[in-house]
């Protein structure tokens, strides 16, 4: 016999990892969450069918979505990340040596799911410069501002994460960046999705002066193609050289990662909400 | 009911797109080969359980192996593409306007059904500068010299391909190309199988001055990060800028492309025969 979980990418293009076993499921307030021991990648972690993390690519995520943004802010020191309740990207944020990193997450199922099954993702939360608030982030960022650099690092803009793409929630993160402030977001995969990258790239362009796209290959995602959008009032560049071990982010990836297929450019330049 | 075609990029990792039917399935001299229509992707080409080309994401694949060395050429006047049965890579390499471009496909079924079920790929042989040659490409690099650039557009290194990764080969085609030549070759993915990528680097540097790794995302693909290398003895860089429409490469890509994630980097950097 043998267990399969297949990833539906589209209504006619899937993903499958071969499993070992069900290490849990649970269905907390706002998802269901499904934890795996695989084969290939380590333990996998689930929510509402789609591949969050495994052990084997969360490297990949996790670097870029942290190291670009935190390498362009001259001197990072008050970070806020939202989502990002395995603790990967607060791992990554702590290589730079900031002063708090707060993690607002709204699921805390997702978090103690993450210290049970992935010690290496979740040990940021041995740290005591990582604060955890468990809470909306849609609210947070309301109410609490002078940081850094802000990491949404949250699930696709479906369930609880539709509000974290949206005009008003990009408005309260203006607000809540200190003035060279710089912001990161998950943003889809542009090959089966460029209206999501191409929306959040024109909604942030709106509120700073510098916007970019960026991309990795993220094996495990649909497409292996994934996309993030970084907006700062500060020019957009490596502004300090990485002091730490990386597996997949260099000096180069920073810039040939917002380098853009013509298809991913095209569709964002002729973008219209 | 539903048909699902998956191919096993693993043994515990696959990729599956939704069938709407079956339109071939020939056993060659060489290999097995499927023809299917899918919901997603367009007609299908898979060879021995292996997807080669779709026409929804085939002109990444394409673009990439043909106009990254073409483009490093001043001049290519003389074409050699091993492999390459589709029509894809001739295509693309008509858009260069060379004088001659000879494809060298083993298998004459992967040209007959090409044309069959994937004219806009295969139209490249409407055109009289295209010779076909139904034989066995490293027999053909021994007899025939004098080729501008040559483009190795194979299947992966098992099966009829095998030897087209070998030493003897690259030597062949070192002999076969103009002074200032230029190869391509597609090199599989580093994430899975980074041996195979830094193999190639490896016996073609010792025959060229100048080789370089670079990579391009390709959905259908294992993990979708797939590699090609590129050699001569001429610096590798851009010397023309293209004059023709591209849905994925730019200048700008041909530069980025050629940045690694350091896990790739250092695999080669480490590797040894």
């Amino acid at each position: 016999m043998e267990l399969w979980f297949d990833e539906m990418h589209t209504r006619n293009a899937r993903f499958g990892l071969r499993i070992k076993r069900e290490l849990e499921h649970v269905r907390s307030k706002y998802q269901d969450i499904h934890v795996f021991e695989t084969y290939d990648y380590g333990n996998l972690l689930v929510i509402d069918g789609t591949v969050q993390t495994t052990e084997r690519d969360e490297f990949i995520y996790h670097e870029m979505i942290v190291h670009v943004p935190m390498l362009t802010h001259p001197n990072p020191k008050r970070v806020l990340i939202i989502g990002g309740g395995d603790g990967g990207a607060a791992r990554e944020a702590l290589k730079h040596d900031p002063n708090e990193i707060h993690v607002v997450e709204i699921d805390e199922k997702v978090v103690e799911l993450s210290k049970k099954y992935f010690p290496n993702i979740a040990r940021a939360y041995d740290d005591k410069r990582v604060k955890l608030h468990v809470e909306d982030g849609i609210e947070f960022v309301k109410k609490n501002a002078g940081f850094d650099v802000i990491i949404v690092d949250s699930t696709d803009p479906v369930g609880p994460a539709t509000g974290l793409f949206e005009e008003e929630f990009y408005k309260s993160i203006k607000n809540a960046l200190s003035p060279n402030g710089v912001v990161a977001q998950q943003c889809g995969t542009p090959f089966y999705h460029p209206e999501e990258t191409c929306k959040a790239y024109a909604l942030l362009s709106k509120l700073f002066k510098n916007v970019k796209i960026y991309l990795a290959y993220i094996p495990t995602y649909p497409s292996g193609m994934w996309s993030f959008v970084i907006a700062s009032d500060m020019e957009i560049k490596e502004r300090r050289k990485k002091s730490f071990e990386t597996k997949y982010y260099n000096s180069e990836i920073y810039e040939s990662s917002m380098v853009l297929p013509n298809f991913v450019k095209e569709h964002c330049e002729n973008y219209r909400e």
